[in-house]
């Protein structure tokens, strides 16, 4: 499973949208969750390329894909959107820092109203390429640092809930399950909020590797490729 | 009006989308015509001002707002945007080369794809502000040297024309009046192109202050600004 | 003196370099001090414009010259060299971090080795134009934010003086006084530190005008800019 | 040979430094021709990793170094100069134009005082990073398109060459023998001008793969590898 080494696997419980089905008072006791599994994509950029995006975008339900500011480029990002619009894959926009050079993944101390623009910038071009081929955006997830910035500054997190909420009452954030920038999220009105549980990264495996929802994650995956597997 | 002495006014006759009235036959010969005066807006950069936008903002019909790639950045869009729809000003994205430091008026070889894309991608970033504010997007003008890129390689014009229509066909293309590129993106089916008479760049007057359809638009745009000014 | 609204003045003692000459014991109690007032220049870039560098330029000893990451571009930065030896002015190196939009004044969370190599490419390309214009560098100053991130992390700062020395130990580094950098800069063997005393930002003046040292300052710059005054 | 695939290796007789030996008049009628193989090296960014810089480093006596334009950034850059000092091999600076999302290879019009600026910006960027590594600078060598614009438009050409004396006598220009760049570059005073004998790039093998030269140089790349195999 190496060509998977790089990506960011992250499974998502749309709770907040499809809620758990409650078992039948007299039934079996069965229970019918959505699960959803996505993966960051299209972070290659002019001509370096990252991860192995041919090969798993027909074994996932929906793309977080990079927006031009930590990785993607118009080219990646028209490539990426036709690839997952041709697997039927949920396109959603995966906005970063503007750090190219380190890949979004250095705190930068930005304001809540810098957060709303470079998201929403990034977020819009996105739905550029979505609407020309014929699709639309399903989610908003934030890339790399943010999620522990957001964590730690409340009003930067509730900015990026905000910001979906601004543009498009119909777009689903996805936060991370049981965290505080999740709680932050949900007390933004009309705001759609999806919490992912537990991520998987590959090529970081020794530090983020030890929860229990960690290794429900890897299951579900596994199981998700290998039942893809058979049936190809 | 020294401070009007970089934007770049153009005069539009909307000839495409809004026909000259006929004369009434036996009427007094009267002629109504749409005339739209559009200025690029929203070019400055991080910590640097260009332009005077706050005080051209109030006296024109449409804007052409920069989208980060030769000027503008996510907040000025934002500001810009916002400006925009507080004088009832109608906006327009202006998607330049990736050239911040040439500031999109350095030629670059780009094929028609790359031309589609980076448009693509800034104009759809533009959108999102625009959403958010409570409006959309009117028009696409291609900023800087793209003019002359196009009047040279119709398949780069073409490329433009067909990016606006792939995209939203509701979108108006602002090309220049009697040029190559003109007619190159009236082939494209379903483009609403709108050419531009003439236009104005104060700060380089001397070269480009000849023709007699410069003059009219002058004309124009001092008729437009002093009636403000007497309304105000 | 609107036009010297933008710069950041910084007024030094060289007291590392060119340390207090003691009063001789039976004389007037005269006492020569060194003092170096240094200006940021060299902060446009491309089609923008920041600051009066020809107007000041000529009254200045020493230039922190912007390198590229915050602002200037490598056209900016031949002119600001050239400048500045037309008026005998001594050039030095002015850093920012690899964030163009915030302008350097975003704090981001670099390891000190990074803070070594993007001080170290910035210095060399400056160092560049200093050669081919016949002078060489005097100083380093770190730019923007970069003074608030060396002192609350000692090791970035300590990285900041490494740098230099690793570089070419003739060369300054330019601290503040009385700060925590300042000591940790000294405690790097062969480095040659300058302490700044107070520094006047006048476009925040209401934050930062308030020292005695500012006050001193102040009246520095403005003797010698009337002193230059009456000359010319 | 895989991994080789994607560097730009060129053949360098060192022609105008390292001239021809003479046969001895009595002799064996042996030449004695110094041979140089320069390979494209650093042109990694930030999380994107390009080329196999770690492998083939012990096995060329130059190395192109990228410069942050096209490709590199100051930590790869760091990382590439220590890399060749450890093994030995000559530093050379291998600027771009300003084009990261285009790797350089995309035409862009610039003049020749820009092409003086930024590559004087880069060379002397790297020139850092290599006396802080205890080495100098032993050539300059365009990247990219620029061969092709300075093949087409001399004045180019001819700043790059103005460009290297004008920094540094000492510094060698590698030009493309039996080309007119080589000619003007060689009229420039004080120029060491040193032409490359053929280029391969493996992964465009199919359109440069074909002069005589080109398989001579092969001939080289491969004798050497080999020899360099044995040895190891």
């Amino acid at each position: 499973m190496s060509r998977l080494s790089r990506p960011w696997w992250s499974l998502l419980w749309r709770r907040s949208i499809l809620p758990f089905t409650k078992p039948s008072s007299g039934g079996a006791g069965l229970m019918s969750v959505h699960i959803d599994i996505n993966c960051d994509m299209g972070e290659s950029y002019g001509r370096w390329t990252l991860g192995a995006d041919e090969e798993i975008m027909p074994n996932i339900p929906s793309a977080n894909i990079a927006c031009g500011f930590h990785g993607g480029d118009p080219h990646v990002m028209r490539r990426s959107v036709e690839l997952a619009v041709q697997h039927g894959v949920a396109v959603g926009a995966h906005p970063g820092l503007p750090d190219l050079m380190g890949f979004g993944r250095r705190r930068m101390d930005v304001s809540p109203q810098e957060i709303k623009d470079i998201h929403r910038y990034q977020v819009g071009a996105l739905y550029g390429f979505a609407k020309a081929a014929g699709t639309t955006l399903q989610h908003v997830k934030a890339h790399g640092i943010q999620y522990h910035m957001f964590e730690e500054n409340l009003p930067l997190g509730r900015a990026s809930a905000e910001q979906v909420v601004e543009l498009d009452p119909n777009l689903i954030l996805m936060t991370m399950a049981m965290t505080r920038y999740d709680a932050e999220a949900r007390k933004v009105k009309g705001c759609r909020v999806a919490p992912g549980h537990g991520h998987r990264h590959q090529d970081e495996r020794s530090e983020e590797h030890t929860s229990e929802l960690q290794s429900r994650s890897d299951l579900v995956c596994r199981l998700l490729l290998e039942k893809k597997k058979k049936q190809t």
